[in-house]
């Protein structure tokens, strides 16, 4: 196809338009949509929360009478089904649009066959355009509905010397306020926050979005405790989000202590709980992105399993020393050639501290 | 003092022709001359060598008549005193420069008074005009000059978990080929370059330049070897270079196996040689910028006792793991608020790798 500077400036408004949802609309993707005739713009929208109209709707609501005869810009393809809501390609349709251009392409509405639909209503249909950006804003959507786990997002905090923790296990603070704080907004657009039981006894996290304004669901907690060793006190059980405790079969919950949480049994692997079970059955449950805030041994375990899409490092600019806690736990290598590769993808500075953000190389931008 | 927009276009202009004697001036300082009438050149030149005429006199050469009335601009106090070459101030006096402009003073020429000469001459003379800048370019210089050590690199290589070599000490490459070629640079602009008998032992390091065609003498090659354990074949022995072997008074070097190099014996002190009385001596042998480039115990040590100005480290894309080896032997931290500081002075990408300039907060940019 070949899209016009027009083109892409009004899908560029478009997705700018999807990223208001960030935090809101989960489990369903980041949506924009613009509707123009030319460069002028007759009527736009963005999903914000899941129930709620989508975004073709919000804009054909704004566009009114001025939709027909237009161009609708819409960062994924419309439904063709009825959902929640009544399918986007019939409203479309009904409102007399001319042109349709899609950012990406959605495997999930594939059923409902809408651009098929649209072109059989006279629209004509072009797709493609921005579609790495599209598809990059909603990674983890695409990773569940594609692949059918979450997308992975490994959160790293250690010292320029590679260390997360003093020796006796300390770790607070590494990297400064600013970085602590942007973390917060990693969360918010994160469907849920894995960590393991090791984090749990040493730092009994809240793994919850602090300091930010949003309308969104908390993330889902989510906790890998194999032999359910996670304290009755312990801030994962206290309810204040919805929380998923993994464990082995063998174990048995007392309805006392997870009380006011899930709890739900996999098969065990070498070394703890089947890692693979524990993101499909995240993925079954609409997680989309999924950050992991652990130790060196679990963190270290997904990413040696190939299960890391993206390690968002932040490195602080102080030296911990050799005697320090390691990054990550990984198998002995024998040969330099045997190295786990990375590709950077974004740096950023945070405060005082580095924001890294790498996928490994095997890992398309998306 | 206030300094026009021209002022500071000129110094600029005499800071970049200092640049070009980065890697030849050795011992002597990096110095540039600019000598104009308002914002027209008249006359410029920069030191080239040890032993050949100074940045002034190459300006004032240049300009010849034109110089009478005008400004010279000087990233360095001229000199006042008889050296190898006739004193500076008089050959701005002589050839009737109205003006001279200074952008950093030179302690070194204190004894010369050549502001006061020039002064009593009856030429204004302003000083301070991007001073910082100015002793940046000759941060060694000033640093053997005002304090009687070297301005001390380390320069590092690791991984992003902080790994410089596997557990078997395979460390070739972590790095990628950019990386390798900007060292090389690194290591013309030093005057000498340090390591120790560990990474001797481990990697037979040549410690020449390589790939660099520039016409300033070789760095100084430096050895951290108390008790001579240097193999007979090692490349630090071959003659190649100026090489310098510390050793401890004990210990009693073979002239057959030593004959090429000097050694020269220092005072051990806890867990070495006296690293203070090493760089001293190095100090006294003219030793600017002194680039390590050494093992975690030789590093730590160093950054440990606080003589490590700054710290070049890149950082590749990889991960090694737990298993391999720490970038610097430090004392066991027992709390957070202990842990070492840095400051990053320069971020900058190197094909694949990230290099940095780090700084400890203490040490001022110079």
């Amino acid at each position: 196809m070949n899209f016009s500077a027009v083109d892409h400036a009004l899908m560029a408004r478009a997705l700018r338009l999807a990223d208001r949802g960030l935090f809101t609309t989960q489990p369903n993707p980041r949506v924009g949509c613009v509707i123009a005739h030319g460069e002028r713009i007759v009527g736009e929208g963005w999903h914000r929360r899941a129930g709620e109209p989508h975004a073709e709707v919000h804009a054909l609501q704004a566009a009114g009478d001025h939709a027909r005869g237009g161009t609708a810009y819409v960062t994924l393809e419309p439904c063709g089904l009825h959902g929640r809501t009544p399918p986007c390609a019939d409203a479309l349709i009904g409102a007399g649009v001319a042109r349709v251009v899609v950012a990406s392409e959605d495997a999930f509405q594939n059923e409902g066959r809408a651009i098929e639909r649209l072109r059989a209503a006279g629209i004509v249909v072009e797709t493609g355009l921005m579609r790495d950006a599209a598809r990059e804003l909603n990674r983890g959507f695409f990773a569940r509905v594609e692949r059918g786990r979450p997308w992975l997002r490994l959160k790293l905090a250690m010292s320029l010397d590679g260390r997360t923790a003093l020796a006796n296990g300390e770790s607070k603070w590494i990297t400064g306020e600013a970085a602590r704080a942007d973390v917060q907004r990693w969360r918010a657009r994160s469907s849920a926050l894995l960590t393991g039981i090791g984090t749990v006894l040493a730092d009994d996290p809240r793994l919850t979005v602090r300091g930010l304004q949003y309308a969104g669901p908390p993330p889902l907690r989510a906790v890998l405790d194999r032999d359910l060793r996670t304290p009755p006190g312990a801030h994962v059980l206290d309810g204040s989000a919805p929380t998923l405790i993994f464990h082995a079969p063998a174990a048995r919950p007392a309805p006392a202590d997870f009380g006011r949480v899930e709890c739900v049994a996999v098969e065990t692997g070498a070394g703890g709980l089947d890692l693979s079970r524990v993101l499909a059955e995240l993925g079954r449950r609409g997680v989309n992105e999924l950050q992991v805030e652990a130790g060196p041994v679990l963190s270290g375990s997904l990413f040696a399993a190939g299960l890391v899409d993206e390690c968002l490092l932040y490195v602080a600019p102080v030296l911990l020393g050799d005697t320090a806690r390691p990054l990550l736990a990984l198998p002995p290598l024998s040969e330099m050639a045997s190295r786990w590769h990375l590709r950077s993808v974004e740096r950023r500075q945070v405060g005082d501290d580095l924001r890294l953000l790498l996928r490994p190389p095997n890992q398309a931008t998306e």
